[in-house]
């Protein structure tokens, strides 16, 4: 496959009409606190604020608005760990068509409640995402139904939107970070961000405990490692095929941190911005904190991705003896 | 003073523009789960994704585009409880404005910590909204500066954009909730809901540990009652006399609900949307939930009119052990 064949900035242009038939753009907010805290001039790109609170609804209506009428008739089948789920959900409900979609045992309540609401079947696959996808792809070979794939091109398109929001927004961005899993997020990103201004960084984050897209980027070649994430979202072990030689192509960093250092990152979120934002939605604050010293005195966007966490969660994290203001001094 | 010089529906579409140069339109979204929870078709208009956390913005921003020169140089003096002080300082700082802002001793810190961000001058003066509008007041006359009155025309016709556009992407519309301390909110509402289709249905609500404007209301003259409410954008204890007739006028109900179950609702939007409300955000839904009878069926939109809750009342309210799960039984 060419480069010419990959999707490209024209392709994600032509993509807002239909993410914005259904979608708003995302509020991007400077705060005052964060810069202080970072050393530099941080705003949040509030993909939170997105029906199902997360930026994967975006890629999700932009695929159904390009489906035949033989694929809307046959439904919908897809795996995940619950945002892009919940994406597909919102969309094929938009459309009218039945989704079906298989999520690893442990997958968050709040986001199964979320694509359920919205009428979409969700079925419980083995123990990760790997074995829902896998699931997921006998399941549409089996009935006919249209298999999504998380990083196909008009998935990239669409979320691809986001990215552009933000440079139209914020000409003067020096550094976007945000978080991997699969990396469509990154790959759209990249792919705006770099086509019109290639001095803007890319940054990439992932968790420790869940370093499998990260240390395949290092290495260069796939590198399986297990997953231990708090951050559901995160929770890749065998990386994504797809979106490799792209991350490769278009990162400046890579940077791995620390679970703690998300959930504190949550609870600063929390405070200066009064948003909830999942494991995924608060790393990259989290790496913003690590990288302070290169970021100095930028223009620094940090990507909340999504803000599904849960309220037990929520309330584990609150009341861990370490206090916020303990994390801030 | 006649009906011809109050706030009208053109007033309201004529802010649009300066509105919208700074603020997007927010977020209207339907939440299944809400809405099973009432028994009808629930949707959240989510001002707190607004800059600042909260409706307020609306109004200041239109109100500051208005100023003559003299006003504009003279600076700007107002009194609050935090969320029409950070709409204030949002606004004087996008216009370069100098903003002083008096606010009760026991503010929310987060929302003196946004003000101050902002870059405005924030004053602590005396126990409650009461004793900071007097300085405000005072200090004011005393340096030249332009008075900013929480309730006056320009702010309301600002706050009126948001009932115009819930109408707008929801034409069929039933009822809206609203809560309401100096009653802007409601008033404004009441302006566009009541001009473009009297059968809409527009109730507020306060807590009743802090009900002088609903006994007011129901009163049909002035009646101060202390203010003791946890929701702090809701503590008023002397009713705003501009706003009186018009609630009289648009109101068709006005609701009180206990602080508990303003708690209560604050922690099922929490699991339910993943959006963090303030007390005064959070009444809608109990007032909702107390009338579950009334709306069974109809289309009903409860305003988050702001998300600014601290993050210790956060942790006391997850810390209780009265479970989520249980609220919703």
């Amino acid at each position: 496959m060419t480069d010419q064949e990959m999707p490209t900035l024209h392709d994600i242009i032509a993509a807002r009409p239909h993410v914005y038939r259904y979608l708003k753009p995302t509020p991007l907010y400077r705060y005052f606190g964060l810069s202080e805290l970072i050393g530099a001039n941080v705003w949040v790109k509030h993909e939170n604020h997105l029906p199902g609170g997360a930026y994967k609804v975006r890629g999700a209506v932009n695929l159904v608005a390009h489906l035949s009428r033989k694929e809307r008739d046959s439904g919908l089948f897809t795996a995940s760990t619950g945002n892009h789920g919940q994406g597909i959900a919102f969309a094929a409900r938009a459309h009218g068509l039945r989704a079906t979609i298989a999520v690893p045992e442990g997958a968050s309540p709040g986001k199964v409640a979320g694509m359920r609401g919205l009428g979409a079947e969700v079925v419980f696959r083995g123990p990760n995402y790997e074995s829902a996808l896998e699931w997921a792809i006998g399941a549409a070979a089996a009935q006919g139904g249209r298999l999504v794939d998380a990083t196909e091109d008009l998935i990239i398109h669409g979320v691809g939107t986001y990215g552009l929001e933000i440079i139209e927004e914020l000409p003067e961005v020096d550094a976007i970070i945000v978080p991997v899993a699969s990396g469509s997020g990154a790959w759209a990103t990249g792919i705006v961000a770099k086509t019109i201004n290639p001095r803007i960084q890319l940054i990439a984050v992932q968790s420790a405990q869940a370093p499998a897209m990260q240390r395949t980027w290092v290495a260069g070649k796939p590198v399986t490692v297990a997953a231990h994430t708090v951050a559901d979202a995160l929770g890749v072990s065998v990386p994504f095929e797809k979106t490799r030689p792209f991350l490769r192509k278009y990162l400046d960093d890579f940077v791995l941190v620390d679970d703690g250092a998300i959930e504190a990152a949550v609870l600063l979120l929390l405070e200066h911005t009064h948003n909830l934002a999942e494991g995924a939605g608060a790393a990259p604050l989290a790496a913003a904190l690590k990288l302070r010293d290169r970021l100095a005195g930028k223009n620094v966007v940090l990507v909340m991705t999504g803000g599904n966490l849960s309220i037990d969660r929520l309330r584990k994290l609150l009341a861990q003896p370490v206090s916020v203001a303990a994390t801030q001094g």
